[in-house]
């Protein structure tokens, strides 16, 4: 057996926030070195990295220099301009490919896209102007919540419409954005799939994981989920379905609405994932490790979970807790190295265990 | 509460293998930067760390400007020449503190200091020529081992003499360095005791871990180790011994034979020891944290054992064997980006996990 990527090469990753940072640590682990290309400056990735690029995404000459020092591309994000992959593309592989790109960063791509694999998925609209969304009312009704296509996360890029009285309102938040129409779907928890696909076309999954969202931010990601044997599986088939579909190289993220009628797809995610962060305390082989041996043809490692855990986000002021939660038993901090301190600014997690 | 060093600071590292390595990447879990201070190129620690210094032990510049860019110094390793001290400890505090450099680093030194705590050690006496070879081989009687006092590491600088016509060779293999003459212990096995003292005193100590070494140097480290429980306290109550006695802070490994007599303390190390990797994968916050912990002023972490773990080393060659281990359940591995293979280089190591 040989591993396809030897050991010593150079990973290159775009984006320099936290999910760059622990994949990082991990890729050095296996004895590979990370290059970080991000255009902010002091990236949170930088401090353990090997080396860092600080250029913007339309920076040519600093992206054709980054190819030049890297053996692979993987990334944190998925919102990378489109100018940018063609450029790097043509230089070295990146991995997952651009097809998971193309359907995750359009909402209206990603939900039509799982839908044609005969997932079920919220009800939806394509919006373009209050014509559109008036019609669209009519079908889907409301409450109802208008996004835009593009570029949103953590709950940003989002207007609840309670009564058609908001459409307005709702419609102008999107600031002419390309938007989409989605129903609410009567959930009683989301649980989320993280699963790993490798260059070879395996597939594995950790156990799903149990979100507790707050203001579209996640708060807790709980291991073992509320769910039952068959919902277990049902979402494993799922993730892999759509990993599949895909042709995908790398881990993803995939959130599930639990519902009497099934699992409803949410929204999936071309990277590493904040519900995987309990895979640091509570597997052999966490999530970040099985995203770089999937992108360099490593074999995936063993995902298996040996502990019960809660993961915490720490979100602004909830670093004041850090003292405190240094101090109790069984609990695993993992900081970002973030300089400042903002209202909703993910700044670091903990993974509280509790084995068997 | 409040923490004594503020997330944020920069920890600089004198020396940069794996050692340096592994604690920066724990000291980036509690949101710490690192800069290494290495006199060889490219060192591994420097893959994951914020800044890298590459400069010789005698560079005064360097280090002074090393100084100014850190908050206060740790080290991997003891052999840090004493002009270099002298200067970087006028500069920024150094933990741990230069008693225990003094006595870790001249094995004639500890065994005195460790027979003047009460605790037992092999028979040794100071040798400066033939003559004081002569009288002490009477006295201590073969098979023994000579040793230089300084420097010695993985077996080198270390002669055997199995009988008394082998004393003039192994008297010239010192080539004229101080030596120290040591009996043979007869032990059925050997423990090491991975002990932290806080800045405030406190102390903790992982669960001992049973060594098998293979030509001077360290193969395997198993938990738990084959000691009786009252072995067991005897072990960590001295290695607590040792850190109050130096008013020590930091982790330090402490290398003990069991014998029918009791334990017998072989050394000390003032650092990380390769006898502690297994608490990477077997505890909550492993050695490299906990020594982060401890020389910043946390509180000590918890260290309890959560898992029976095999620690092996990769030694040269044995990274051939990375693509099997790599498709092993229950392992995890730990390369350190070291460049070149060599005979008797410690590439990586593997941690080989059995949960109860």
């Amino acid at each position: 057996m040989t591993l396809a990527l030897p050991i010593g090469s150079t990973i290159g990753i775009i984006g320099g926030g936290q999910l760059g940072r622990m994949l990082s640590v991990a890729a050095s682990r296996l004895g590979f070195r990370c290059h970080i290309f991000e255009p902010g400056a002091t990236p949170p990735a930088g401090q353990v990295a090997d080396q860092v690029t600080t250029a913007a995404y339309d920076d040519e000459a600093a992206l054709r220099a980054f190819c030049q020092s890297v053996d692979i591309i993987t990334y944190e994000f998925e919102n990378i301009p489109t100018a940018a992959l063609d450029l790097l593309q043509d230089l070295a592989p990146i991995h997952p490919g651009r097809e998971a790109l193309r359907v995750s960063q359009d909402r209206l791509t990603e939900k039509t896209f799982l839908q044609d694999l005969g997932l079920q998925t919220a009800p939806f609209a394509d919006i373009t102007d209050a014509t559109s969304l008036e019609t669209a009312l009519d079908e889907i009704g409301t409450p109802s919540i208008l996004k835009t296509r593009r570029f949103g996360y953590d709950g940003k890029g989002q207007a609840r419409i309670m009564s058609r009285d908001d459409a307005a309102l709702a419609l102008a938040d999107m600031q002419g954005a390309p938007a989409l129409l989605e129903g609410f779907v009567n959930f009683s928890h989301e649980v989320s799939v993280i699963a790993a696909r490798s260059l070879d076309g395996a597939v594995a999954a950790f156990d799903p994981g149990e979100n507790v969202h707050n203001d579209g931010i996640l708060r807790t990601t709980t291991v073992p989920a509320r769910l039952t044997a068959s919902q277990r599986t049902d979402a494993v088939l799922l993730a892999a379905k759509i990993a599949n579909a895909l042709n995908y190289v790398g881990v993803m993220g995939v959130e599930l609405f639990v519902t009497s009628s099934g699992l409803i797809v949410n929204e999936i995610a071309p990277r590493v994932h904040n519900s995987g962060h309990w895979t640091q305390n509570g597997c052999s082989v966490d999530q970040f490790e099985q995203h770089i041996r999937a992108i360099t043809g490593w074999p995936l490692g063993d995902g298996q979970r040996y502990a019960d855990v809660v993961m915490e986000n720490l979100i602004g002021d909830d670093m004041n807790r850090v003292p405190e939660l240094a101090n109790t038993p069984d609990c695993a901090l993992h900081l970002y190295g973030k300089a400042e301190v903002k209202p909703g600014r993910k700044m670091g997690h903990v993974n509280h265990i509790k084995r068997g």
